[in-house]
């Protein structure tokens, strides 16, 4: 039995399945949780993995630590998408918190979390934690300066996420920002989806002053090499202001400053004109 | 069509191919190159995709440019398997090279590469690398104080290949290298296979005073996230000593110095005791 995603039409990564424990469509997507002999636990929608108990650390802690160090004081933090819990556990490691409000559209993507991945949902139950089911496109309209950090954990742009990789949705975010605030977003695979990065980085870049890319590494996203798009109203998201959070086994201060080291290859296609990519 | 690749029992890659281009026993290992929709012309050996056209070059500058790069002037460079002739290409981008010397033990990879290669086997024909088809074990017994630089570009760490893990294989490339040389390998993935990292680096302790790993992306390899270790006698691989070669596409002297902050996974895998991994 193996759990077979095609990450494009023509690469497919399997891992050795040893039960499903959830199967269903939900309004929004399927949804599927099984367990797997290599990564553990592994959430899948619409045939797509996002995070196995293995290494779901990196993509969140780089997800969540880079945004929040860079900032002198994160008090008010915004997760769209990431149902999971995931990056709200990473950002109750920062005690500077005093509120995070989780908007993600899909309930059950919550439920499944809290049944199947304690150490990923942990932090949701936590009273600086509030959680909403919702559409983020609807609930980020009606903010104005409200957050220090907005973390736009999303699943691929396609269908209902589309959205949250257009301009006009930067243009809600920047608004929903205090005047020094931040936000980060998931940006794909160089190797695999190199023009979804230089799209979104684009769009950002018409909305924000400040916009770089950092990238990590993620085994079970296609190609390994992940990429995350930070666009900031004032500050430089490379400069590291505060201690690093305890408990991490990924981020450190200086993996912070060695995630903007970008291959040349990827400058190149950020710097690419129209449909080359 | 698909070239599947079992990375481990448990986890498997797949790409679609086009065709077979050859596929034979050689003396030591199955040889297999494939052209696939995702990755172009893909060379397999005993089932481990070893080099593919489109994500090669992420490997090959990260095996060379750091070591050579860490040295004030690299100029008789050994390579140890790399038959391929992606690794020479790459030290042919220093000028202070006089002569390169690659063994091979296999000439059939060799041949492979300058048949369907022409892009990593190039600069196999030039006039100051010198080709030799033989047990690179054997041949380093003869070399001492021969070279500046020694890249162990080799494949997994099983049958005739598990003996380039091993410190007395290290000893003969001590005593193969110059008073101020360094040698580099590549040491497998920290997800995907901790222990064979850690051992690699314990036994190259034990031979050289300054060891160093980092790190770089690599797509087609188990988890995409691929180490290699330096082993030196003098000198700290962190410090960049040279100008950056002319024409990579993923190494860059920023690059250089990100690679080797580590994860604090990786750095407690490498200090685990025993058989904890």
């Amino acid at each position: 039995m193996w759990l077979t995603e095609y990450q494009t039409p023509d690469l497919r990564l399997g891992l050795r399945m040893k039960s499903v424990l959830r199967n269903l469509q939900t309004p929004y997507q399927h949804l599927l949780v099984v367990d797997t002999e290599e990564y553990g636990r592994t959430l899948v929608l619409d045939g797509a993995i996002q995070l196995t108990d293995k290494d779901e650390f990196t993509y969140h802690e780089m997800m969540v630590h880079v945004a929040m160090c860079s900032h002198p004081e994160p008090a008010e933090v915004l997760v769209i998408g990431g149902g999971d819990g995931g990056s709200i556990r990473e950002i109750l490691r920062h005690d500077t918190l005093r509120k995070a409000v989780l908007v993600d559209i899909d309930e059950e993507v919550i439920k499944a979390s809290r049944d199947f991945f304690p150490d990923v949902s942990c932090g949701l139950a936590d009273p600086r934690v509030d959680v909403k089911s919702m559409d983020a496109l609807e609930f980020i309209k009606g903010c104005e300066s409200c957050f220090d950090v907005i973390v736009v954990d999303s699943t691929d742009p396609v269908d209902f996420a589309e959205g949250l990789f257009r301009e006009p949705f930067y243009r809600d975010v920047f608004e929903a920002l205090r005047e020094d605030g931040m936000m980060v977003a998931q940006t794909e695979s160089p190797f695999a989806e190199p023009r979804l990065l230089r799209e979104a980085v684009a769009e950002m870049k018409k909305v924000f002053p400040v916009v770089k890319v950092f990238w990590g590494a993620m085994p079970t996203y296609p190609t390994g090499m992940w990429t995350y798009t930070i666009g900031s109203k004032t500050r430089d998201p490379e400069n590291v202001l505060r201690e690093e959070p305890v408990g991490t086994k990924y981020y450190t201060a200086a993996i912070h400053k060695a995630a903007f080291a970008l291959p040349p290859f990827v400058v190149d296609l950020l710097e690419r004109e129209g449909d080359s990519c």
